[in-house]
């Protein structure tokens, strides 16, 4: 991988990984056994109680076609309350209960004298090689993946991008991060990026500006099937930021996932969420005092998400390995791929 | 309940029910063990299939407190392509599942060469009678509700409505229905109104115009606990509209709402959802034909939304009985605290 | 007016007007001449230059059938940059003009070394009693309704009310205010509203709960017009809110409105516009230390601001004088319906 | 212009314009002395009355910091019922009242007997070049934008876009088309783009996949100058779209605007309006019978909107002239800066 594009004129953080945003860390539990090609991946926005230690974030639906839960009170209130957990389409209700008895754990009067607790759940459709009937995600998968968090995060075919397609390729998981410096005194601030990536078709792949994927296709047979993917974007930043200013953020995850040839599919249900690590928001607590940094200096911080975007979807291209799936399906790396083309 | 006021000017349908829109059905399963009091409403919108042929449909989230699943895709697609499950907070991700299994009996191919399905599951927290902890919902119990759909439907403490609260009285299952009389033809369509009532404190209550709760919360030691309620409101028509529309129409629950004394609450989660039965949508058909009233005919239609939805929260005060959950909480029905307080 | 009701359990300022909040003025321009019968009315959110010492706002579109200017990037940045000015549907361009005007007298660099302004300009169509047509308002209107600036509000068929209609009475200016007492420790926070009243039709009109418009439309030939009317509603706190709550605050609008009889006619442009006076924000400065009330200390403010808008629309009703307009058109004022009735 | 790159995989239109869009005309009234560089855009979506024959229309805004009208209303009833002007920021309000005074003069009765018209006027802030304080835009210089539609397009420093900014180079007025093949049938329909490019810094700049303007920007001294740009992007097709999917197209302009570099700068008011012109909606009929392409036929739509868009870009900045503005401001246009970087 020594040829990996650096994507953008911003620096990467030292992991180039959204756990370059201190506090964060990232699980995976990758469920492989021959139809059952899946998993589950937790973030974990910092390291203690998120229900009552909860974080301004917001979310950006670039297109809607997805099954995701936790998005209606997550626009009202602007709060993450729980780890972020990705899977597949037909595993969110059991990722739902698996989050709730988690939060019950630790708050056990969760859903009595306090209120219930507004799980978060993203996910994309792995049904090409997954068998997605077969509903094999269970709660303990997030326990693992929960127990599992970490600064260090594997990229490509694991956890809940174990069976994730892109490109007509084998997706998966990728996270890069920038550094943006910001305002008169110079002050650095980390964006991080995570992303389950499942979406576009082979023809449409720049990859660091280079149409890459119209030289592959030119020598396949062409393929007509629409596109069914989807990609989660999550980003993370310890620039002190409010709601209404990290859906500004999640709106920017747009702009890097269409330089790498999306237009955003209609099947593609393609959803950012931002949050920040800079303060935490106690529950009970009757006033919070907030620094807030002021919108007319939020560019860097907007082409930081863009670029670290961009820069996880390639880096999950990359770190993706060819995975056999049901039914004689197959999705092969990039670099196999790309391999096999010299 | 022979003095059941009727709300506002317009004529309700013969049933005065939401399955006065024609080929609406409603069905319930209640669980009524101890301290487990709740239960699953399962409104199906027409008798067929509707991953095949689907139905429009939007939301109006008047306040987002809430867990609500499917929302997401309904906003983009503008699609109903499952009947709408109600039940308690903690049962959405066991009830997603539930609508899984049963949109794969009917459709094999769903998540294999087919597209996944978006299961709509709404909510209201019943954890003040019901041990939301114990988890009770199953899959039977949506599959029993789905079972037992029929025009005539029972209201106050049963299915969905066993274990809410409103206006610290025993809420649940009201519905209603209004004719409104539209354009120079004088054309008759139907709306009808749902409502899993789980809202409000008592002082507020406004009963068809009479400030009835500010009488009964004077004879009573006063609460403070606030409102940590709900209310979820669906409403059909057989009005020829699209998504556009029905978004239009679902704002107007808010104004039945209100009438009733709600300010929407902040930890209320109201949520209205409308849809319409007059042209089904063909998942397969590459262009539809629609037949669209046009905007500047809706008022009767916003009337009847805001009458039939103020209507249903009467019902379902009035039909509530009281009921004994756990830890020895209990809700007074509307109708015994009347009879009490003469 | 010994007889006008008091809306709700809480208690007004000590103005009852949108001036309780301190800092907030209002002035009025009058048109009155003939057929021309309009106006300008200005709130000033505070006495100094908002386009460097901005306020966190923002607006719920209740039902967006209006013109009003501004609202795109008021969402966008959640802030106040300019007074707030009101008047007839076809004034909105000539007062973004004076708006302008006005901010560059005061800030010569706007639109040159500093941004362009925002205006914030917000309308009725009064054009059933005015000759719109006419465009008649000018931009020295809108100075002089800013000269005019006081905390003595004159409400009723004054500056932009003087056209208004209201449930086929004369509508116009109204305003209240009410006491929200917060939190374990009591502290007092003031929501104040204004409104510019001119939506509904008569037999729709709930005053307090009572249902006098289908008594007074009794005894009338039935007006089968639809509503062309509109609302516009302002909403000031001086509790510390950010744009995000604001917004919540601004949708309980919709509550008080609809406790006067409205179902949010199609053709009425619903408009609420909320903003705090406890924070300015700095154009220039790069970060905001802000003081943020908790989420669920917000009901009282939600009830106060319901109920502070259904009152407002009551002192509307009853200030307003009966007016003669264009082409022999005229509108009886409340007060002189209620003697006539009687 | 023999260089000039063709974006994407789609064929243009024959005039590779929007108005390959049947019906779609475009005029342009500049203004060019000294301190003054600006101009006036009109593009009429059809040759008859859009008052009283409208068309199916919705916006995405990627990025609020704009002033532009009309769009409230168009979000609520997503119908198009003038032409859409262009112009610089402070010319909003005069545009407006030029607008109304336009429909006023074919529709005699609006305002009176008919409702108010929703004019939308669509703005970048020119001021670089361009005195904005002089406020130099008149209703004649609509009128002669009106007057002067032809489906022959001039593009470059005309127009609206006489006076903007792209990439610290001379932007302005870009159009493209792309033809689309939907469906089984492979039916062909047009989208067609027209662009006011005024967004960008140069460093940020990608032609067609290339990262020109780092290569450009490496041999100047830095710009630290924040962006303070926008781009105004309108989408007309022929394809039978209702106004939810005419917004899922307008979102897909984000794709195209973001593979030129753009991460939508905070103070760049990037707004995206679609509309078709496949049914015209009758102002005072009660029903409209609608042709509606499905949803899951959209993609091919989608890339021909992204496409489109990013090569109208491209043809504004190869078609602009250098301009000279106030105080000794010059924007040089692209060719020039190449031809001397050679």
């Amino acid at each position: 991988m020594s040829t990996l594009p650096h994507i953008g004129r911003l620096a990467a953080g030292p992991r180039n990984s959204i756990t370059d945003v201190a506090g964060v860390t990232v699980g995976h539990c990758t469920l492989d056994d021959g139809p059952v090609q899946t998993g589950v991946t937790v973030i974990a926005p910092h390291g203690g109680n998120l229900f009552t230690h909860r974080l301004p974030a917001a979310a950006a639906v670039i297109n809607g076609f997805g099954k995701s839960a936790g998005l209606v009170q997550l626009e009202e209130l602007g709060l993450l309350e729980t780890p972020i957990a990705l899977s597949n389409t037909f595993a969110v209700g059991t990722l739902l209960n698996a989050q709730i008895a988690h939060t019950l754990r630790a708050n056990p009067q969760c859903g009595r004298s306090l209120p219930t607790v507004n799980p978060l759940v993203l996910e994309c459709n792995d049904g090409y090689l997954n068998d997605l009937q077969a509903m094999a995600v269970q709660p303990a998968h997030f326990d693992a993946a929960l127990q599992a968090v970490s600064s260090e995060v594997a990229q490509g075919s694991v956890g809940a991008g174990r069976g994730m397609s892109s490109f007509g390729l084998k997706g998966g998981i990728g996270t890069a991060s920038r550094v943006a410096v910001v305002g008169a005194a110079g002050q650095g601030y980390t964006v991080g990026a995570l992303v389950l990536s499942n979406f576009g078709r082979l023809p449409e792949l720049i990859l660091a500006g280079d149409p890459l994927g119209a030289r592959l296709a030119a020598a396949e047979p062409p393929d007509a099937a629409p596109e069914k993917g989807s990609i989660i974007i999550l980003l993370a930043t310890d620039a002190p930021l409010d709601a209404r200013q990290l859906k500004r953020l999640a709106v920017r995850a747009g702009a890097g996932l269409a330089r790498t040839g999306s237009a955003y599919g209609h099947g593609s249900g393609d959803i950012a969420l931002a949050f920040s690590t800079a303060q935490q928001i106690e529950a009970e607590a009757e006033c919070a005092q907030m620094a807030l940094l002021a919108d007319h200096l939020l560019d860097p911080l907007f082409h930081a998400a863009a670029d670290s975007v961009e820069q996880a979807i390639v880096h999950a291209l990359f770190a993706a390995e060819t995975v056999y799936g049901r039914d004689g399906h197959v999705r092969v790396s990039l670099r196999e791929r790309l391999a096999a083309s010299n």
